[in-house]
């Protein structure tokens, strides 16, 4: 049976080679997908065969490419193999992109994810010629039913010119209804409060709205979603789990938050998967998630009824996981609802539900203040992604990280941050496997104590002592001591030797 | 005539002497005050003087100080030299508090000005023994009229165990029904969209409930708010701010902006100040200002019809302006309006409103972060202030500064910031008198050559066109190419020889 139930659009049907020739070389193209969940994979396969044909005929053929977040290797993987990005927006984390990103023949600009979608209405990125977006369906109306991410869809369906759909039937047709599309949303001065006040409520409607003659082409696909496993949670990632609840539990304790906590966030990896099964086997009870993405933690969390309801833009799954949740997802219908990444990571919604937020990092320093994006200060490792849009507005906001990187050779505790994502004001809470500092009501010279002495790994403690001491002596100012010419070498060292070790 | 029409509450005047002595050693005191407009101003130097002695007599007396941002000499000053602050949140700008921090002997937490209500709500920051408010008026039902700066007194008022009020008979009386003080806000899970849609829109009171039972002691005062004098706008300033409003006569030209522009939020200080100026002369009509706080330049705008409404929580005038207004405030009804500094700094409404932000900075890097707290990466200047609240949710997020300080010897863009207050993401325009970067839509690579081809000081152009250059070679990454060895160089030679200059 087909999933396209509209019978005009069905005439719109043709090949993946024959939908890719329709993009031009230098246009700006708003493709589906968000951590590895919804992204279209046959128009871009054959794109990419295309600019592998322009490239070795010596007449590059580029594209921009502007998405919700990450992708698949179908997607960023095999375009940047062919050389086929210009500029890359908002997120990337396709180690084949990140390569070309990092030699400098790829431009990439890292944005906050909620401003992707205002910032494109507002006219600041230039004209957006196609949008090419995996659904799962269509309806007799001629609407289209969401696929397992939401992303920007909404809107590069409303903003392009042209429309490519592909229509993914490996996805579970009881997608159908269990997305969130708010349609609310406008330019200033005709905003007006989005009146999201609970997790589970709906405010929109199941379906994406398309103009069908912006439709140029529908090309059928079944094929999977293609995520990364996680790793089991190892005994630094329990710790972490374990440091972290206990400072819940003791919130809860002394009045400063209510038994079942408030809405979760969490970030994306290992750890956070790990911190997420911690909470699933601890004692708090009828959680909900207010995120950006639902991960395998999360989905245990609402089969064991730990949570009662997430709110995300995509499924970030492994390939488990996805399979697991697809077999199933008519009994997720009301307790999973995914929005537009605008919606997801408002920080309209996420002050006013009171988010606790739960990051990785790369490194952060003495201070708190946090990188989350580029390893030795240059290399971009993914991107902000939604770890801005939570951290400034969460209730708490929490940073979770191993004490150290590379076996060792990196430390994440630092004397100065090589880079700056967050600064010490939207840090409130840092926990490593060696502890949990609790940095709210601090000063900075109090910050830089608890830090090193909570959460720096013992071979690295002593070091960061003996900076932040001699800085105490020998610093410009005295608010936020530093040694300039210091304050890099532990990076600087890295690059030099491969190792941070004192 | 006396200022507190309520019979009861006249039985509690009582001089300041008596009042400090209500204050406890050790108290966290919640003080009134703003950009200088509205704080105490004899219960704070009662205190210095009893902590004068108590110093001494070898027993410190010290107290920590929550306010709405900076106050005046007569509070921060004076407490300051007694050496009679142990703690001090969230801002400040008084230069021997300042001193202080700076060497080491107070301690100081930075913190976006928003945030400073709801995490006293949450309980973060410990219990507030006494709320300290400079008042206009006592209502005959017992209410607080507010003075001329809300900041966070309707949280002080709450929260406090006692309260000691000020109340200032300089201040107008038709001052009362300026406020909108709303009382909407709760703590998660209970909180709901706050209905503020247009600058010019009230929704909340005139006046602050208060609990009479709290009220210990009142003082009564006549005494001015004490604000530095702007200087008049120099040729940089005017360059500025010409640079800055052709830019958003193409933003209008092409579309992206409405011909009335956006609310607009100016920071404090000379350049902000000229700007607006500039503004007042130029082509844009029926203007609105939604800000943090309303300076000379904004009264004058309001004089000459350019600008309709400013919704502020302060005012931040020169000793002359102020005086001007405080003559004829009258005139002012329903076009200026004061809220709680939560809800004038609420990300929530900024990114509604559409907010035009325009900040100052101590140092903006090639790639576009921006320093806006620390020089040379240690010594605090004043603190981050609502910059963070409006930067990141704006509209469009601009920074204003002139391309050198200390007479040409400091370099405003530097290769690396030596702190980060604004992360790239938050800064779509730098202006200096030079010209204007416009970096919405670009990747780190390009924002370096238009920042230091549009924004660097001659001086210093070459140097840091070499120092890109040479990181372009050299970097670990070509995402933000950098010489970790060398990034902050600049800042070390200021530290040694007293100048930047290569």
């Amino acid at each position: 049976m087909s999933v396209i139930r509209n019978q005009a659009l069905k005439s719109k049907v043709m090949s993946a080679e024959d939908a890719a020739a329709l993009i031009p070389n230098g246009a700006n193209v708003g493709m589906s997908g968000f951590t590895g969940s919804g992204y279209p994979k046959a128009v871009p396969q054959a794109l990419a065969t295309k600019m592998e044909v322009a490239r070795e005929a010596g007449d590059p053929f580029r594209i921009s490419v502007w998405t919700g977040a990450s992708t698949g290797p179908e997607l960023d993987g095999e375009l940047a193999k062919a050389d086929g990005i210009e500029f890359r927006l908002p997120y990337n984390s396709d180690p084949i992109a990140r390569e070309k990103i990092n030699s400098g023949k790829m431009e990439y600009l890292d944005m906050h994810l909620s401003q992707v979608a205002p910032v494109a209405w507002q006219g600041f990125l230039g004209p957006l010629d196609t949008a090419l977006v995996e659904v799962a369906g269509v309806t007799e109306d001629g609407d289209l039913i969401p696929s397992s991410s939401v992303g920007n869809n909404k809107t590069w369906l409303d903003r392009a010119e042209n429309i490519i759909l592909e229509v993914n039937r490996w996805q579970n047709p009881a997608l159908e209804g269990m997305h969130d599309i708010y349609y609310g949303t406008a330019l200033p001065p005709q905003r007006v409060p989005i009146p999201l006040i609970r997790p589970d409520q709906l405010i929109g409607q199941p379906t994406f709205r398309v103009n069908p003659d912006k439709i140029k082409a529908i090309v059928e696909t079944d094929a999977p979603d293609r995520n990364l496993p996680f790793a089991a949670p190892d005994e630094n990632a329990r710790a972490i789990a374990g440091h972290l609840i206990e400072f819940l539990k003791n919130e809860v304790k002394q009045g400063r938050l209510p038994a079942s906590l408030l809405p979760l966030q969490s970030g994306v990896g290992n750890v956070a998967n790990a911190v997420l099964a911690g909470l699933n086997e601890g004692p708090f009870e009828r959680l909900s998630a207010y995120t950006e993405v639902l991960q395998d933690g999360m989905l245990d969390m609402l089969d064991s009824g730990k949570l009662t309801v997430a709110s995300a833009t995509a499924f970030s799954l492994s390939p488990e996981a996805a399979a697991d949740l697809n077999s199933r997802m008519e009994q997720f219908r009301g307790r999973i609802i995914l929005r537009p990444q605008e919606i997801s990571n408002h920080p309209e919604i996420i002050r006013r539900l009171g988010c606790i937020a739960m990051n990785g990092l790369i490194e952060a320093d003495i201070y708190g203040n946090v990188n989350s994006t580029h390893v030795m200060g240059s290399r971009i490792q993914n991107g902000i992604g939604g770890s801005g849009d939570f951290a400034r507005n969460a209730y708490i906001s929490c940073f979770v990280t191993p004490s150290t990187a590379k076996g060792g050779k990196i430390s994440a505790i630092v004397p100065m941050a090589s880079n700056t994502d967050h600064i010490t004001q939207d840090v409130q809470v840092i926990v490593t496997e060696q502890g949990l500092a609790d940095l709210r009501g601090l000063s900075p010279r109090k910050r830089a104590q608890v830090i090193i002495n909570n959460c720096a790994h013992p071979d690295y403690r002593d070091a960061l002592r003996d900076y932040y001491d001699r800085a105490l002596k020998n610093s410009y100012g005295l608010q936020t001591p530093h040694l300039l010419n210091e304050a890099l070498s532990w990076h600087q060292k890295f690059v030099e030797t491969g190792s941070m070790k004192p």
